[in-house]
């Protein structure tokens, strides 16, 4: 009998929205793994510390360092792909000992994030057990106090790699929209905001539910600096009787 | 000292994938408020039954029956304003008195939904917490086992009352797409699908989440019977090292 793979969204960052199964699930599986960057102790593990009995095996994974090569460069392809193919290794040894292995994913577990790379590997051979989470921008949206999408609205999830042109179109052709990957690409963002005219709309969110959280007008950021944990939300203006 | 306004997401039906907050506060506050069908318990109230305490005031809110009128027709407007007016007034009483009231959502609660609704014409009066909630889409494609979004990948959520013209074009310019609403609009949706060409790579997913959930094929699916807690997934194929 081998063990069971749970992949287990962690929701946004406050631990307390976590689901009552992902505590469970945390609480009960002898061994708990985990992304991290080398020499952190990681976003995913900080947010279930609160929940730790103890009493699980922890197997940190940790990211190659690569930020000297581009997310679709051959040599970067080949780092994560190796980084994936040795985390799939570690993780197997355990569920091929019969040991139940929790690998936790920070939001929801198949929306975007590295834990789908490690579960198309592993679904064939390992049963699996998948827990959705709240998404990222489900909390930043909440933290924003911002109904997203009413009545027949449609909403766009575009990430900040897209090219200026891409995104002024997208968003002229949707009525609510999420955009995510700001980093060195929020000038452009903002500018593309700008030029589909819903710059008065829109909202930036950093680090929506965590401590630290920050909601602001993107009309009223002045700086371009965008930590991994932020985006930009443009609410929806459907039908409201 | 008015009381504070809750608006709890309850996640895609699952009673175990609640958030720990929203547990907390339900079996904490002492008005427990939720939309339903006149006559009916309804699928909010479904969702808490197994961790209710018996200690809150409930306070049921039954839509008025409208399925005479169409949803953008004046009469619809009109009588469904009246109901979150006097739905407001209700739940006014209790928060006046100082009572805390925690009104449920499905999924989250600014993602679509009734509660949205009461939220802004109460969030001015009184002060308000908001809980983010696994979204329905989220708990599909869990139940789906299907990862949805990689790298760059784009996503569109799209209602199926749009047009079978604007669903195809949108179907072409995203990556990723949730169709929801789908109802009396399935044959019409399934077949903007097919029209996009993405009918092989389309997942009808019905009650995601719940004891009844169903999991297939758009293609293998042969009827045009599709309730209110269905949608189609189309996966995203993005960049995966």
């Amino acid at each position: 009998m081998t063990g069971r793979l749970y992949g287990i969204g962690l929701g946004p960052g406050d631990p307390e929205l976590m689901t009552v199964k992902a505590l469970r699930l945390i609480q009960s599986t002898p061994v708990i793994s985990y992304f991290a960057k080398a020499g952190r102790r990681g976003n995913a593990r900080g947010i279930v510390d609160p929940w730790m009995t103890g009493a699980a095996t922890e197997v940190p994974l940790y990211y190659p360092m690569t930020t000297e090569h581009a997310f679709d460069s051959p040599v970067y392809v080949s780092v994560l792909a190796k980084f994936y193919e040795d985390a799939v290794a570690t993780l197997s040894a355990h569920l091929d000992e019969g040991r139940d292995v929790a690998l936790l994913a920070e939001g929801d577990p198949m929306f975007y994030g590295s834990f789908m790379h490690l579960y198309i590997r592993l679904r064939d051979r390992y049963p699996v057990t998948l827990v959705p989470g709240v998404t990222g921008m489900a909390g930043c949206w909440s933290a924003a106090g911002e109904p997203m999408t009413w009545g027949d609205d449609t909403m766009a999830v575009l990430p900040g790699t897209l090219s200026s042109a891409a995104l002024t179109e997208k968003l002229r052709g949707t009525d609510a929209a999420v955009i995510m990957k700001l980093g060195r690409n929020f000038a452009k963002v903002r500018a593309a905001v700008a030029e589909a005219g819903l710059l008065d709309r829109a909202i930036y969110v950093e680090r929506g539910t965590m401590a630290d959280e920050l909601v602001m007008k993107l009309a009223e950021k002045t700086d371009s600096q965008a930590p991994y944990f932020s985006l930009i939300l443009i609410p929806g203006q459907g039908r409201r009787p």
